[in-house]
């Protein structure tokens, strides 16, 4: 595409800026991937696309910093069960009958959701990660992905080996015109030998490569750490090398005050995805003293099979309140911060760190929330608003380096209704099929 | 209006009747305000209205069983804050300034908002209800309307004393069609005296009419309530005769065993509002004895200045979430139950207890919701997906009595685009005239 010139008029822009800062009424002008100025339109400037923003609010897009986008097809699929039954009576049941078709119609319906719900980029965790690049190139999102290994022996991989992962890595960093980065993603200190940990760290840091991994998600987890290694999960990770390149760790919520001090001292990001936590009623931790460590803390919706959906609006509106609940302080995350770990924190920890902030020089990555909507009024405050009334259909465009995604309820990028079909036919066939699979093996 | 006959093809319908039964694909008629018959078109029929239902789903429609709908116009000016500050520093603040045309815009714009979002009954407690009546009146919404007493002397109520609630009363009961109903309010057992509370519930038996009280939203509450009367608040309303009539107590967080079989004894309905809970951080209690106990539990939103919406779809999801984050029992409200809170319990709370189920003779109150989005596929299960990855914009169509109020985007009985600015401008002016009187009162 060649570079296009994008004005958006009379707009309310929330910059999320270090400031905060709020621009009731002014014009954003995009060339090509990035964000040309905010202000005055100049004389004589000709753009190509003319969007009238008057009513709506221009916010950085989503950064989806933990999820496993296929995972879609597995909506619904294992409702009201705590965390060990989730996994094991239906989760890898499914997955057991995984197709890389499969990978790729639940990838593509997610990014239908996503891009709808304001989401410009994600932070996936799966298998057969070509078929989610795809997605990626085909929708204009951009992504971090990372092809889970599980470090035992390969045939206990899905579908590609530690050397395979790297393969992965070679065919699509910097792919889709620098939308996608990728990353090595062992699964978890709970089912990574530490001597493959190891080996994945050091790998890391020969091909320059970032780490994604879950963490901390139990109290069982840390005490099952303890008793194997003498070291909790986050210090198992951090003596493997884990954290010497740049990582992101999923939920950690289980985390000593030693722990946060190496998360810290490391440079690790935390992705915090409040629906699955209270849905699989895996508690919550307090997010205050990360956040005045210093750690930088994202937020993610983590897999449609737990949460149910790909909603990062609604996490941040969850992730506000649980946090109040939970520490009992109603000052907590509170004013434009919720959105701040959303947007900037999130894109900071998947590599895209000039995004999150709406100023000159930065990348187009941007929505528009329509205003004039009956539950966005009276206009006291735009920001409690966008965190605690706003909804995801609110969202009228999606910009991500510059191209639009979306407006006005069309997808501008992906074949919708195609997409819905397959995905939903994928999605039966997969776990009809694994209901076959258990019955042969117990018969 | 004359009895319409509207007929609805090829829908899904979820009853939530005691069976929780399915129909994946049915026809719908409606005669007048009643569900005529689920299943065959008869040959011959001659409806005046047909919608095509092909990829909706029908359910009973939402009953919100706790709000002060007027309150849209403090919907963020009291953010960040606990209980007691958000009330002193803020909200009475700002109500000091309340007018009655306040009152009636605030309550436009939350029925605006409610009909979009799939309500069809809410369960009010405010100041001067004429005006809501009125609403309720030209919105074709059903409404429980509660003019607030504090019970502390005549010069102390806002716009009208006791009297002039049992006016309000006589001038409304049964209104609208018989879509109101007038029910007594005392604010709470820490404001009004004891001697109050007997006389307003002796009037409600003389009367026949129902109460709704905000109930133990503390420890503070319960301790306090101990120390003056070695009562807790439940104990204290049911001596002074409040639970011998019907009764809604709003929230009820901090109950005693002895105060749950007190309640269960008086068939007194409990209002729960999880928004409301987390953003003021005023704890949470756990459901399962009140449902155990056969309490009837409904679901409600609070007012708009501390959740900050009057959305029953996300306080359905909210709800589902706390509860098994709260008790650490993922198993906690399952399937269906947290949509029956929001619809039959909310109904039989109200008084409508003929409504939130969907079967021949029936009242047609009822909502669709559009399944064909992306985070509604796949259709592993229908009431999962309605619980937790709905949202209130896959409302399509929203009939009370039979009555479309709402379809494909468009209110068919209020001018939105008036109540809007005229709600805005209000607002406005109500917070700015609150602190003239503030800045009076302290010079």
């Amino acid at each position: 595409m060649p570079p296009m010139l994008t004005l958006i008029k009379n707009v309310a822009v929330l910059t999320l800026d270090p400031a905060g800062t709020l621009l009731p009424d002014t014009n954003l002008i995009l060339d090509g991937s990035l964000i040309e100025s905010i202000g005055d339109v100049p004389p004589g400037l000709q753009p190509e696309v003319v969007i009238n923003g008057y009513n709506h609010l221009a916010v950085p897009g989503f950064f989806n910093a933990h999820c496993h986008a296929p995972m879609t097809f597995e909506r619904g699929w294992a409702e009201d069960l705590p965390l060990d039954r989730w996994f094991n009576e239906r989760i890898w049941v499914a997955e057991s009958a995984l197709t890389s078709d499969d990978v790729y119609w639940g990838a593509a319906l997610a990014a239908c959701e996503m891009i709808r719900g304001g989401t410009v980029a994600f932070n996936d965790h799966y298998f057969y990660m070509d078929r989610v690049a795809e997605v990626v190139e085909q929708s204009g999102l951009k992504a971090a992905l990372t092809w889970c290994q599980f470090g035992l022996g390969p045939e206990k991989e899905v579908g590609a080996d530690l050397p395979g992962a790297l393969a992965f890595v070679d065919r699509w960093q910097g792919g889709a015109g620098g939308r996608i980065r990728t990353v090595l993603g062992p699964h978890s200190p709970y089912v990574c030998p530490p001597a493959f940990l190891r080996e994945i760290s050091a790998l890391a840091r020969e091909h320059r490569l970032s780490l994604h991994i879950h963490l901390a998600e139990s109290p069982a987890q840390v005490a099952n750490s303890l008793a194997a290694h003498g070291l909790t999960p986050a210090a198992l990770l951090a003596a493997c090398g884990v954290f010497d390149v740049p990582c992101v760790a999923a939920h950690a919520l289980y985390l000593t005050p030693e722990d946060i001090a190496l998360l810290t001292a490391h440079n690790v990001s935390v992705a915090h995805c409040p629906a699955t936590y209270m849905k699989l009623a895996m508690g919550v931790n307090d997010l205050r003293p990360l956040l005045a460590a210093g750690l930088n803390v994202a937020l993610g919706t983590d897999g449609p099979g737990s949460n149910n959906d790909m909603d990062m609006q609604s996490a941040v509106r969850l992730a506000a309140l649980l946090q109040k609940h939970h520490t009992g302080d109603a000052e907590t995350l509170a004013g434009d911060l919720p959105l701040r770990l959303a947007t900037a924190n999130g894109a900071r920890a998947m590599g895209f760190a000039d995004s999150g902030v709406l100023a000159p020089g930065r990348p187009a990555d941007l929505v528009l929330f329509d205003l004039d909507r009956p539950h966005l009024y009276p206009r006291h405050n735009l920001v409690a608003n966008l965190v605690y009334a706003a909804k995801t259909s609110d969202v009228t465009h999606v910009f991500v380096d510059g191209r639009l995604l979306y407006a006005n309820g069309e997808l501008l990028t992906l074949d919708e209704a195609k997409i819905k079909a397959e995905a939903d036919r994928h999605a039966k066939h997969m776990v009809s099929q694994s209901l076959r699979i258990v019955r042969e093996y117990k018969a």
